[in-house]
């Protein structure tokens, strides 16, 4: 049958007819969860191996504009949760979806992001398998909240953490930093800027799997999201109680990236991405990572950036092109545009 | 370190240290999830177990007032999605909590909130081991919202689900009902109603084991909330592809509830509750989940409300006091209030 409604009303979250239509026809048809229980009813071998633990995360998604050059809120709420498994370790598995919608909302947009979830859930090999649905009145919340939890299995003997990094371990990211917020705060429009970007948003989980393949000493991972490389950086300098220094020559950056920086004042290694992150490998593993990277897609433009110090623990500087050095600090506040 | 603002602003949200000091001071202070990293890393020797299932939930949480006689945001949010396990056979373990803050809302507020989370995920032997706070700009959102994930473990032969109930089988709620939605209605203040009455608000993981033991053959169950009683019994009826006949004179209703629900021009069976649940059992299992669910605080208001039938399959209906019978039927859109 066919919603009767081309935008949703509070009725849709009463819990009758009304609820139980939007649901069946934008949200379940398309993500088929199993079974019809309220709950997801699941098995996994991998879980009952002998020392594997289960890695549960969860991350709410509340961009503006809703969609953007190069995705929309459900990419990112897809891409979000299965990159926080991924980079510690954990294989993807299964996802959750909440959905916080204001009335007037159009169906054409739910279903627009219903099909990017699940196109980007496919390709990362996750399903999402549970959901639910709420609507607040016009002006309670901007068009749509979407929460995502993960569940994913870390394989025996895998144990990646930010405190395992150690003087002399080599970092590296994926790609060019910066794309996503820039992206972002073009889209806006409030700033009249025009530009070709796109945001960076992908899942990482094939691509750390192909990282933990060849260099299965990997330290730790993050993903550059909110607060970017810098607060990372800065997280991993912190728990592992050493330095890091960064070589501001190898940073991979796009000229357009650091133009729109140097016009609105601000700083690349804190733009959030969403398909970036930085591992931290033991030296003799770091080529072999850097291969293993550029063999994918979302690793083709990865860089060793920097290493671990035993000098400056717990602070990350950075080596300009001039032969100075910088301290990269982490942020107090916020840096604009807010974009995840 | 003591938080330098009473208020929650949109630096809050943007990664850098005062993030930072929102989500260390407020939430993992008494969350206190396992591990530094931003996944929570599990193991539970019943996940392992040969065939056992996982449970996997999620439910949103926007209710106004955030805080409400008998509860508030956050004792729904843990409730709500540890009754959403518990009602489908699963042993609660584990949740994630989602938080979606308006710029301007009170820290004080968000503590409070906090504190009654943990209190409820302690008592009802759950830990909360991940979570994510957002804050978005004034309006943007309605003070809080809370999404929270859940998982837990369906024992090996452990298979409730709606389908199974066949006629014959006895119906069961844990208490009166409709307290959750007239306690919401009447803190509103718009109605210039004065009461005493409280929401039902509960976790019913324990109950639900204890009806479990005493009656393992228990076919379904359903938490009571959105859509309230009629609306479970129809999904239930559906699934089911058997009738539901209800007697009028064994709901256990409260005089408060039901005049309020006259005044108003409401029918309590379509009330939400938060701690209520309706169970199907084989008929020689009934006194015995009886008794079982009156040995529980959360199950003292116990009582047989009806059976499944061979007849109008798909169908609710109530006996009434009077001798007659109608149709208890699903809604079509939305009762007021909405109140989860």
């Amino acid at each position: 049958m066919a919603l009767r409604d081309d935008k949703v009303t509070l009725a849709h979250g009463g819990g009758g007819k009304a609820m139980r239509d939007l649901i069946e026809e934008v949200f379940t048809s398309v993500f088929q969860p199993p079974g019809m229980e309220d709950q997801a009813r699941l098995q996994a071998e991998a879980l009952a191996e002998p020392g594997a633990r289960l890695a549960f995360t969860t991350d709410g998604f509340v961009v503006t504009p809703v969609e953007f050059p190069g995705g929309d809120i459900g990419t990112l709420a897809v891409c979000g949760t299965v990159n926080d498994l991924a980079v510690g370790g954990a294989r993807p598995l299964w996802l959750s979806a909440a959905f916080i919608i204001e009335e007037g909302t159009e169906v054409a947009l739910l279903r627009r992001i219903v099909t990017s979830m699940a196109r980007e859930a496919e390709a990362a090999g996750v399903r999402i398998v549970t959901g639910d649905t709420k609507v607040v009145g016009r002006g309670a919340c901007d068009k749509v909240f979407v929460t995502t939890a993960g569940v994913g299995v870390i394989p025996p003997g895998r144990d990646m953490a930010a405190a395992r990094v150690r003087p002399g371990d080599v970092a590296l990211v994926n790609g060019v930093l910066g794309d996503h917020g820039a992206a972002l705060l073009a889209a806006r429009g409030d700033l009249a800027l025009s530009t070709e970007l796109e945001s960076d948003c992908a899942a990482l989980g094939h691509l750390m799997e192909a990282i933990l393949a060849a260099a299965p000493n990997a330290r730790a991972a993050r993903d550059l999201t909110r607060g970017g490389l810098a607060s990372a950086l800065n997280e991993i300098a912190e728990a592992a109680g050493c330095g890091i220094e960064l070589d501001e020559t190898a940073l991979p950056l796009r000229a357009e990236v650091t133009g729109m920086c140097e016009l609105l004042g601000l700083d690349p290694l804190y733009l959030a991405n969403e398909g970036r992150l930085v591992v931290f490998v033991p030296p003799e593993e770091a080529a072999a990572a850097l291969a293993a990277m550029r063999t994918r897609p979302e690793g083709e433009g990865a860089a060793i950036i920097g290493t671990a110090t035993p000098e400056h623990p717990g602070q990350v500087r950075m080596r300009t092109g001039f032969g100075g050095a910088r301290i990269v600090d982490m942020l107090v506040g916020e840096q604009l545009p807010r974009i995840c």
